[in-house]
């Protein structure tokens, strides 16, 4: 039994990733409904603005659902009380250190899964008591680890390290990348990309066409002196750069990219002034469907390929 | 039928990357007589070394093997010719215009395959009329594309638009990785860092050593500046990496590498002041051992992968 979905009731363990401005309840309860895991992205959500969400996604879907929380969110209390009030089942939780939270949603009967970047934190997850880990790879769209290890060469030391159950995020838009994530040992996938580009999602429309256009090259890991994030080229990107090549300070970056940056590039539509996250899969992506639809043709490739393996492809050992 | 099996003539479609200073005629043998395709590594050779190399592999098996050739090599006339008129029966060229030698080493009955890191240069190494492309991702070890796309989003990409066959390479070190890049599209491997830790490798023992103790996080892409290098972190890495980070000129930057570096780092075992190239793959190699021992675990793991699809992990569609 494949455990990722034994763990959260799902009928694929295809999770929907919890992404800024762009996953609210639209999105998660089509992916849910579709037997997924959809998630919504508290970490652009005021207190208010999740407790409402959380009640339209429970309110669109009585499959389970998630919801993805930073754990470096300022009014992170106010969250937890919600997601706990409102019997949300599952949080994943990312940037932070999983230690502070994690027992408290145990103890509330919430399943818990962090984000993590490599295997040194991986073990620092599982030992605080997590059910799963999301482990993701250098072509991630948004914030990325320091090492950058990219999904093909993360997965296989995580899963060895590991008891818990491995998520695979970073580059799968696809079925083939679905494979691929379980051929290196993982038991489920985190799409987060792919989901942009969805009528469901909140994202604006000019980002979701700005996604559908990028080609090979089109993003850039930023920021590493701060915190690394992958952003699409633009001219925000390229101002980010120059300020990092020209030596500009910690301090100097972070009043660069401000708070609203992010806001006023995925949500507002403002494609130049604006920061927007999306990984190296964007290339990949070429028209806006819907979510269900994904979910659906995730599924029938995967079946197609594992249960196909007498495509003369595979047949050479 | 596998197409690179067919194109070579092979037993598996498993190639053995053709690497400076670490793959000579004991490497590349054993690999051929294995059933894989081994490669001398042409790029660290003088002239006459090559030819002797070439004469001493043929001595060695009478399957096929191959010559990389990097296409920026100064004598690379004389290369070109001692590969034509000793019956080399394919060559794999990178760095430089696939234009220039393939109609030759063509019309001269040798198989051309080029080594690309995107889309665009795949495409133009398919109308110089190569045979296959090897795509290669940023986890890979020595030199590396500006895109930085990894091998989970290029291998797609890649085999989406080409005709002729596409060869995965960066990050394959184990049967795991085999079967997500078949997943991917691609229909043979390249594998390199693996086959440095070898008896059979011509790399300094030590570097040896070094690449089965380096962990998660140890190595880097470095010189972007100058041309992309995936490197061990060591003394000269780090001076490196300082001289980047102080805007040297690539002319400065070309003066401390020098041409001796990549020798005294991986062929005569100088840790600290030497150039040591090896992918992000290396942190899962944990043991030195035999050439022909690495190529039957590949293909008895993606045996037991593919046949093995009962395995309740593949089981949830």
């Amino acid at each position: 039994m494949n455990r990722i979905k034994q763990l959260f009731g799902i009928q694929y363990p295809i999770i929907q990733a919890g992404m800024i401005w762009c996953s609210g309840w639209e999105l998660a309860s089509a992916v849910s409904n579709a037997g997924g895991l959809g998630i919504l992205g508290a970490g652009s959500m005021y207190p208010e603005v999740l407790r409402d969400q959380i009640k339209k996604c429970q309110a669109a879907t009585n499959k389970p659902f998630a919801v993805n929380v930073p754990l470096l969110y300022p009014s992170i209390e106010e969250h937890m009380q919600t997601i706990v009030e409102l019997g949300v089942p599952i949080v994943f939780t990312s940037a932070g250190n999983p230690k502070t939270w994690t027992q408290h949603l145990k103890s509330n009967g919430i399943q818990v899964v962090h984000v993590v970047s490599s295997v040194k934190f991986a073990l620092k997850a599982q030992a605080a008591g997590v059910d799963a880990v999301v482990a993701e790879g250098f072509e991630a769209g948004g914030h990325n680890g320091r090492e950058e290890t990219t999904t093909l060469c993360l997965i296989p030391t995580v899963a060895d390290s590991l008891d818990v159950p491995v998520i695979a995020a970073g580059g799968i838009g696809d079925a083939r990348a679905v494979l691929a994530a379980f051929a290196l040992g993982a038991e489920g996938v985190q799409v987060g990309s792919r989901f942009v580009a969805t009528p469901e999602s909140s994202a604006h429309q000019a980002f979701k066409d700005e996604v559908v256009a990028a080609g090979e090259g089109a993003t850039r890991l930023s920021l590493k002196a701060l915190t690394p994030v992958r952003l699409l080229d633009n001219a925000f990107a390229r101002e980010v750069l120059a300020a990092e090549n020209d030596g500009k300070t910690v301090e100097e970056l972070q009043a660069l990219l401000g708070r609203g940056r992010a806001k006023k590039g995925m949500f507002e539509g403002d494609l130049d002034a604006g920061e927007l996250e999306i990984g190296q899969v964007s290339s990949l992506i070429d028209e806006v469907k819907p979510a269900g639809q994904i979910v659906a043709e995730l599924v029938a490739g995967y079946q197609a390929m594992t249960k196909g393996m007498e495509d003369p492809r595979f047949q050479w050992a």
